[in-house]
């Protein structure tokens, strides 16, 4: 049986990954829908490749070059939010909710609400607006799987047992470039310093999130959406090689933990199968060349972002959206050079504190959250400007 | 709703822990039968205190005591092998088979012919009569759940997909006190320093076992009964901590892995739940505090057990039974210090290479090949006599 598939973010690395391992599996999946912000010729090339039904651009700019080079075939084009929100609620029986950024917010929003199987590597659907998008998930009987490692992890170690025998989910973390580091040392942190990570070949953003661990502290967010055992059940351990991408305690005190290679397929492999399992050209985990496992406990004095993070979650409302603006604009303004490295958390968690609008319940609330944050954000900035 | 289960004997280590966790949760299980070698007070006592309908003592001389210590309860009592027989097929849902040696194979055949869930610790019904067994279990539609730390660890990653899904089982290995000694050195080997195991308190028997490696030979012959991958996607890894029990990569690249304290309650408690999980108050994992884990390529060279339970899987038939007898004549030898400790598995391979008996079809043949080769091992053992 064929699976029809649609991804939302075709032409991002976790768009790409994810058609890779279609290629590989062409007779079991059927592409309905690929989605691309502005590259036309990209997404139309890939559209043509998988015979897909549809092609949308988010960008209506791109729609006459997309029109143009899907000419003589019969993938419809599209355009525009609105046929990102439509082409989420048509045909595919799994849908992989990668567009990146606030953007993906809408159609990751229809997809769940009309009840379909959402593959989500999208961070600001969890994040932002995690208690909405749960809520309608519920209603409508959607099933999320996650495609980060960790979390992806997470639910691949829960296949071992039920979510109310869980005594502890812990969420292991690299740790980042600078987890040896000093405060003093951290100070003195440059932009390209902050992007070299240890693990994993990365954009600058995600990097500099490695860094200050605030990607953990994204992480505990999402954790805390997708498997509701309790804020105080959901640990952070730091994990050098990265290896281990997470655990799950159960109350018996089994363990089971989800290991690989650090390749964003698996993930995406287990979350495009399931509850399958497809092969995978990935690499083999090889322990033995690896040699070598570390743990430690996380250093919330040098690393404060998952302190923040908790205090965001048991905040709750709009602070996880105010969380995850603040810290964008943060990380931007230090790769600008505009802040200094420590300044990111410094700033983050100003802003959380500076401020409490209402709880947001609908979409527009989550935007207008977002925006209002990066304003303050920016202002925070100015006042730190190096 | 209570699960009604029977252990095998109940006055050992294994049976003693799984009493240990009843004891946490009288209100989900009822004893029905408990059972020992010639412990009747221990025996009469476990009965009265778990309220069992069925006391039953291997060895008929241990009888009169039995019934005297249970005379004004309502608990019946029986003696001998055909009573252990008898016992393990009444009325119990869930059968622990934790006799040791050749004599648990009869009652834990009998459960396994009727169709019953049976918790497996007795490690010779896989070893010595494991094509046997799992042909019975088969045909009964009985459930083998291994209790052993390394396959119950599989057993639990299997929960994560399906067995034709597996790419990869890894047994974990300590290595054993002798890891990094040279050949040279181990030669002098004393029985004071075999029995010295790093991780686990055991058995001298099991001792020996783990610092000869035969141990995870032993394990492999099970893990092939149990897991029909094929014994080439059987791997062993040396991991000295032994936190990680075992592993199983799925063709995903996904390895999914159980860890925990090295407490045999925790596997045991996962086998008496299961399909559910119970609580355990067993140590909770603490990987920050062990800090690092290791891991390594076996030696077959210094450590040739493993080598040679493999030929003797390959070999199928009796090799795998004479195997297990040769290794307890050699191990008991070395012991009492009359063969040193090269010797052990330089015999077994000597014993394996001698002679070979026809296929065991029933019980009786197994007991057969372990009865000749113990007294060709003796032999064997005289040649090489210090």
């Amino acid at each position: 049986m064929t699976r029809s598939i649609s991804i939302f973010g075709a032409t991002g690395s976790v768009g790409l990954s994810t058609l890779d391992l279609v290629r590989q599996h062409r007779d079991q999946y059927e592409v309905f829908a690929l989605t691309a912000n502005g590259n036309a010729a990209e997404l139309a090339a890939l559209a043509k490749e998988f015979s897909a039904r549809i092609a949308v651009v988010a960008d209506d700019a791109a729609y006459p070059a997309l029109k143009q080079q899907l000419a003589g075939t019969s993938i419809e084009a599209a355009s525009g939010p609105d046929a990102l929100i439509a082409a989420a609620a048509l045909g595919a029986d799994w849908t992989m909710a990668a567009i990146v950024g606030c953007a993906g917010l809408p159609p990751t929003l229809e997809a769940l609400r009309c009840g379909k199987t959402v593959a989500l590597a999208n961070k600001e659907a969890l994040v932002s607006a995690g208690a909405l998008m749960i809520a309608e998930a519920r209603i409508a009987g959607a099933t999320l799987l996650p495609v980060d490692s960790e979390h992806n992890a997470i639910f691949q170690a829960l296949q071992g047992g039920r979510i109310d025998q869980v005594s502890k989910i812990t969420l292991t973390a690299s740790g980042g470039p600078f987890r040896t580091w000093t405060h003093e040392q951290m100070a003195g942190v440059t932009p390209e310093q902050a992007v070299a990570h240890p693990n994993w070949d990365m954009g600058a953003k995600i990097s500099v999130d490695s860094a200050t661990m605030m990607n953990k502290g994204l992480e505990l967010i999402e954790a805390h959406h997708l498997f509701p055992v309790g804020l105080d059940k959901i640990e952070i351990l730091v994990h050098p090689q990265s290896v281990i991408h997470s655990m799950v305690e159960y109350h018996d005190r089994s363990t089971l933990a989800q290991l690989g290679s650090p390749d964003m397929r698996i993930p995406i492999a287990s979350a495009l199968a399931w509850p399958d399992r497809m092969h995978s050209n990935c690499e083999p985990l090889n322990l033995a060349e690896i040699g070598r496992l570390d743990f430690q406990q996380p250093d919330e004095t040098r690393f404060p972002a998952t302190r923040i993070a908790r205090a965001a979650i048991v905040a709750g409302g709009a602070k996880p959206a105010m969380l995850n603006a603040a810290n964008e604009v943060a990380v931007a303004a230090f790769l600008n050079r505009t802040v200094q490295f420590l300044d990111i958390t410094e700033i983050v968690s100003r802003l959380l504190d500076s401020y409490s609008p209402p709880d947001p319940s609908e979409l527009a609330d989550i935007f207008a959250i977002d925006k209002e944050a990066r304003i303050r954000t920016e202002q925070l900035v100015e006042e730190l400007k190096v």
